[in-house]
């Protein structure tokens, strides 16, 4: 998944070398994307504290972190181990933060309406005072007039990101502005979709490591909305928290199954190109050069019949074996399945209708997507069901050239079907990143 | 808070001598209980850090954790920087865990009601399972039967507690053995409490600092009932994640409040006393000696009233400040408030109202619990107001003693109460811990 520290580019920034928390002088090192520094970062924390002898005061860190064992004041040592809180990524960039950003432990995603008074100049407005938050926020410096529910949290990897929906142009006057990546998909059999929870003018995703910083970032988000633009729909998801598993591992899903192998890699040739817009050419406006294109779906989980399936049932339907998410033709995880193999019985070892199978891009003329989705669990139904799934978030250049053609074919014949209901579905387009004074979106509304 | 490490004998144990992951052997000192050895552990895993330069090799963990900087087998550095999945609490004590353990980042609350076929010995059996249940997965044991969420994450600090509402006793046959403590609490005038989400004959509590780790022990619980039991009501809660502060600090709650500042100390004289039930007298059966009662409410804040007052009018309606939880007398978050001394203006400098004044022990008959709660945010209702709030958790020996009359001075006359809505309530029951090779609530199940 787009998590994977296989993108070590991607990695969020150590307090070593990033923002002071709490100080809000922009330290945050504006010319580096999110993209860059962090795993340079990680390393130099790391030396430092072998240096001093794994006591790194405060000192040496400018935010008043103790990493890796210093002892609290009065003696005792229940200081945090990590650097959990102290890590910060810029929200300055080429790409905005939150897409090939590692993803954090927590999120929370909502969309907005624009209120019917809110006009292109109300947009601006809006988006510059949500850009303003976001460099505050994931700069460490959630102090006086925010909420307060941050206060003595470190940044803990916060992200921002900010996107259009397709209703946001005629709303605005800004038709001539709209993407054709926007345009509507296409209807799925498999689609069970809410429209109240489906669609919206904007949308912000925030990510971070810590549950109550994720908290304050949106609701200081929402307050800063005020009579602009009203909450549309709203969505809770979470991963692995950091230092859960033993080493750095694709994610799993709420079904127990490794998820994300087959992502695209930033050391792909065609990395670039597949996840991010370039402008010119019909319906490519300039505003979006730089920028990717999110496909957010709530898909339910149907567990209980999952979890009524025999392992081996369950490794059928995916066609890779549930404990380490290497393709039942061999190998392990990164182990590129042998889609001809049959077994003793003669049969191909990943069925015809296997999950990995048809999500493949080579199944699929080429298509690929970063997926870097969330779990969600929202409680239980009255008859002890859990409402629980995956937060299904996709990136990439074109949703029609990249979501649609899998999307097709899973809908027409991938095991897993049965076992999953698509329940709320929208498309956003996610311009580049601010430079330093921009906010995100300048250029489309003051274009 | 309950979570704060100046209970420092409730730190979990870290990895270091804790149980190995996946193998189940038991190796997690069944004689320690969850309340001891947390700090010497993690004192003892910094000290190792130390000698060692900092890279700790998955060999001196015994459980293939690799912890402050070890390097994955392909040359990169993403390793987890902290014990948080290595972390494990012992099953097996004097206490049950979860009670004195610090409070994790994820918490789950289930309450099941037994089915009408389902008899004492059914429930026996169930509580028998559940007990073998946790044992396994808090020894970080997450393998072959269980859902596969869990699969290679460490136990993060996982504990599982179980509890007998007031109605369990008279569906087993077992009148003669419910406590009087358990005897329904007193309507309060601020109560709106939805009975579907109130009461149960069983509870479960499950955190833990990983929400994969959490969900599996949930949905592997919930399958271990099969027919004996349906759940009645599920909720789901968060806390800071370990880290994302500076120091160990008392919780905020989503007020931005610091939350708990006045919890009984582990080095009070009298800690014991106020949240361990005896037996012996009248209905106070022997079974629970040992043994805690939990209240559990859902609190909702009403939020966008709370965020609509200023940080001055907040912290009068608290009587601490909200940077640090000190009292509005002055001093630190420890300063024990001047409940007498006046302003300038010749008033009270903690209001007559102020909910710190009216809460404390020394207003209540020396009336103390031990709150260890969560946070919980279940999205946002239609229009566009968070269903978020508190999961209130206090422990007590008696909660007629402890509960009761603190939120009966409360329900009278605190300033906060326009802020909140008590939503839910229950009362349970939880008896002593198991030992080696018993099961939580034998004694009253087979005594």
């Amino acid at each position: 998944m787009a998590g994977s520290p296989r993108n070590p580019d991607s990695a969020p920034k150590a307090a070593a070398d990033a923002a002071p928390s709490g100080s809000g002088s922009g330290a945050s090192a504006p010319d580096e994307g999110p993209a860059r520094g962090g795993t340079i970062s990680r390393r130099r924390l790391i030396g430092t504290a072998g240096a001093t002898g794994v006591v790194l005061g405060a000192a040496g860190l400018g935010a008043g972190y103790a990493v890796a064992g210093a002892r609290d004041s009065d003696g005792s040592d229940g200081a945090p181990l990590t650097s959990l809180g102290a890590d910060s990524v810029s929200f300055e960039g080429a790409r905005q933060p939150g897409i090939i950003t590692p993803a954090q432990a927590h999120c929370h995603l909502v969309a907005f309406d624009l209120a019917a008074s809110a006009d292109r100049r109300a947009a601006a407005a809006l988006l510059r005072r949500w850009s303003a938050t976001a460099r505050r926020l994931m700069a460490g410096a959630g102090t006086d007039d925010s909420t307060g529910i941050a206060l003595d949290a470190g940044p803990s990897s916060l992200t921002v990101t900010f996107g259009f929906g397709h209703s946001f142009f005629a709303r605005t006057g800004l038709e001539g502005q709209r993407p054709g990546a926007l345009d509507p998909l296409p209807d799925f059999s498999s689609d069970h979709l809410d429209p109240k929870r489906s669609n919206g003018d904007l949308w912000v995703q925030i990510g971070a490591d810590d549950a109550l910083v994720a908290f304050d970032a949106l609701r200081t988000l929402q307050r800063d909305a005020g009579g602009t633009a009203r909450v549309r729909w709203q969505m809770n998801g979470f991963n692995r928290s950091p230092g859960a598993t033993a080493r750095p591992m694709t994610t799993r899903n709420l079904m127990g199954q490794v998820d994300g192998t087959n992502n695209p890699q930033e050391s792909d040739e065609d990395f670039r190109e597949r996840l991010f817009a370039t402008g010119g050419g019909t319906r490519r406006p300039a505003w979006m050069s730089g920028g990717s294109y999110a496909v957010v779906r709530r898909i339910r989980m149907l567990l209980d019949d999952w979890d009524g399936l025999s392992r081996p049932e369950q490794e059928r339907v995916i066609g890779r074996r549930k404990k380490d998410g290497a393709p039942l033709s061999g190998g392990s995880e990164t182990t590129e399945p042998k889609l001809d193999a049959v077994g003793k019985d003669g049969k191909l070892l990943i069925a015809p209708d296997a999950h990995a199978r048809i999500s493949r891009p080579d199944q699929n003329g080429g298509a690929a997507m970063l997926r870097r989705p969330f779990s969600f669990h929202d409680g239980y139904d009255a008859d002890g069901v859990p409402d629980a799934g995956l937060l299904f978030i996709a990136w990439q250049a074109d949703p029609h050239r990249g979501f649609v053609p899998v999307q097709r074919k899973l809908d027409r014949g991938d095991a897993l079907s049965k076992f999953i209901r698509h329940e709320s579905s929208a498309v956003f387009a996610v311009p580049r990143g601010a430079r330093k004074g921009e906010y995100v979106g300048q250029e489309l509304l003051e274009g």
